[in-house]
């Protein structure tokens, strides 16, 4: 299958279109032009540009589209308006892309999207979607357009959930990443009381679930999770123990976040049953590959 | 011809149901379960709930929509997440009318979607867009998604964008409302220095022009604005001269909002040539209308 993957020198894209390559697939990366190169063939536009949409439909010719490209700057794209830029422009993608055959669409959403049981799981199906932010609520208007779209143009489309990932190149200032800095610095990891629930997943697991996902005809919403539930201050006592100093592991030390949900997890039966896909790995395992990753990116910096 | 009207118990809606009927056409009114009867056929629907774009497009089987229901909650609107459910439903309601049948499409944008220029009108074609809050950026947003949908399911799509309108049913508290209504109580109509050129135009001839094209065939962005360009200041000075009180406008007593754009007026040509309309009323008459609209109500009121 021949896919054009969007978004793919991201932290999800570069694991998704390495997963595709593994399984034999041939994938047309678009890359933003600021961007570095990734691996094989790349189309380098701003997806955002006039005409982007028709120029990659035209130059890409695929059976598949794995839409990843989206606003994502850290701590910003919550209530960026941009996020309508961006649901505007995956509308005109979908319809370019379709216009020159590509019949299989699959676009990530977020957990962000739900209206989170607080005693369950989020379920595609039984759960109600609820506008948090900006960001979600955008993701699930283009959500609902894409199925008015891809209806009338006879397309198959997956709209896949992910939740809380980390791994390889995770942005150093979210949760996974600033634990494991601080831990190979030999600092204290300064948390909140982080009593939450939450799905964490390894983002090689998530670009992997992704490549099965849009190679399937599975379709409608699909989370993208590992099916683990964990309170996220177990993930730091993990990093500290898998780091060899449990000590260091400061919980309760910074201000609890207002509205902070008490659970978001994810229901993985679609996943795991229809789209027949399994993590490879453990979260005790991920992580401590993410130790690893923070460890050596220490040792070459300094 | 058969038009579906949404919206129809609103402030635009109304005058622009009653404005087709005049002109000969059939109108089919969807209004809030909430609101209060309009005259002629009505669907209570609430379009936000699950089904309803399928159940208004099955019992309308019209030619043509004029689609102008939108959150509008006074103050609220401009940031309010509703405007993306707003956006989803009406790509749905586009989508289901048209598989009945209805080929022509009219959906209201804002002046509010344009990057205004300092030193002349915005104009369709020449004038790009910004994001200055939810409501323009969701609305603009739907646009782009609507030409995809419409280009597919080859409808005849216009977006009108309204600028500044005044006149019967608007909410009290906006400019030309509240100035009438400190007049007829012989109170101070206390302002900013309001020196930001605007297009005011009387909500009975925008709705005039809404039904004249939605009967044509006029595709793409429309202004729907008066031509007529005005200092927001000489807006409260013709209420007080026609109300024989200038001595009440106050003009400068109340602080300027930050960011007020110096000016948002519009280029008419496509309205007035392509579309063939004409606003009936001078800005003068409208306001003097309005004047006497307020009046009356407040003798109603005791």
């Amino acid at each position: 299958v021949r896919v054009l993957v969007t978004g793919a020198s991201g932290f999800v894209g570069r694991c998704a279109a390495a997963a595709l390559r593994d399984m034999g697939h041939s994938v047309i990366a678009v890359v933003h032009s600021g961007h570095r190169d990734p691996d094989g063939e790349a189309l380098r536009v701003d997806l955002l540009s006039a005409g982007a949409a028709g120029r990659i439909a035209e130059a890409a010719s695929a059976d598949a589209l794995l839409h990843l490209a989206w606003t994502t700057r850290h701590g910003a794209y919550w209530n960026d308006l941009a996020n309508l830029n961006w649901l505007a422009s995956t509308a005109e993608l979908v319809a370019a892309v379709a216009r020159r055959g590509t019949r299989r669409i699959c676009v990530v959403g977020t957990c962000f999207e739900y209206d989170w049981p607080v005693d369950g799981d989020c379920d595609e199906q039984a759960t109600p979607t609820a506008a948090h932010t900006v960001y979600d609520a955008a993701k699930n208007a283009c959500r609902l357009v894409l199925e008015q779209l891809t209806r009338d143009m006879d397309l198959s489309l997956a709209w896949a959930r992910l939740f809380h990932l980390f791994g390889p190149g995770e942005h150093p200032d979210r949760l996974v990443s600033s634990v494991c800095r601080a831990l190979v610095a030999g600092q204290p990891a300064r948390c909140s009381s982080a009593s939450g629930l939450r799905d964490f997943m390894d983002v090689r697991d998530a670009g992997a679930a992704l490549a099965h996902l849009v190679a399937t005809d599975v379709r409608g919403i699909v989370n993208v999770a590992s099916g683990e539930t964990v309170r996220i201050r177990d993930v730091a006592f993990t990093l500290g123990e898998l780091a060899g100093r449990p000590d260091l592991i400061a919980v309760g030390e910074l201000p609890d976040r207002p509205n902070e949900p008490p659970r978001i997890t994810a229901s993985t039966s679609r996943l795991n049953r229809e789209v027949g896909f399994q993590p490879e790995r453990r979260l005790r395992d991920g992580l401590n590959d993410a130790l690893t990753y923070w460890s050596e990116a220490r040792d070459q910096n300094g």
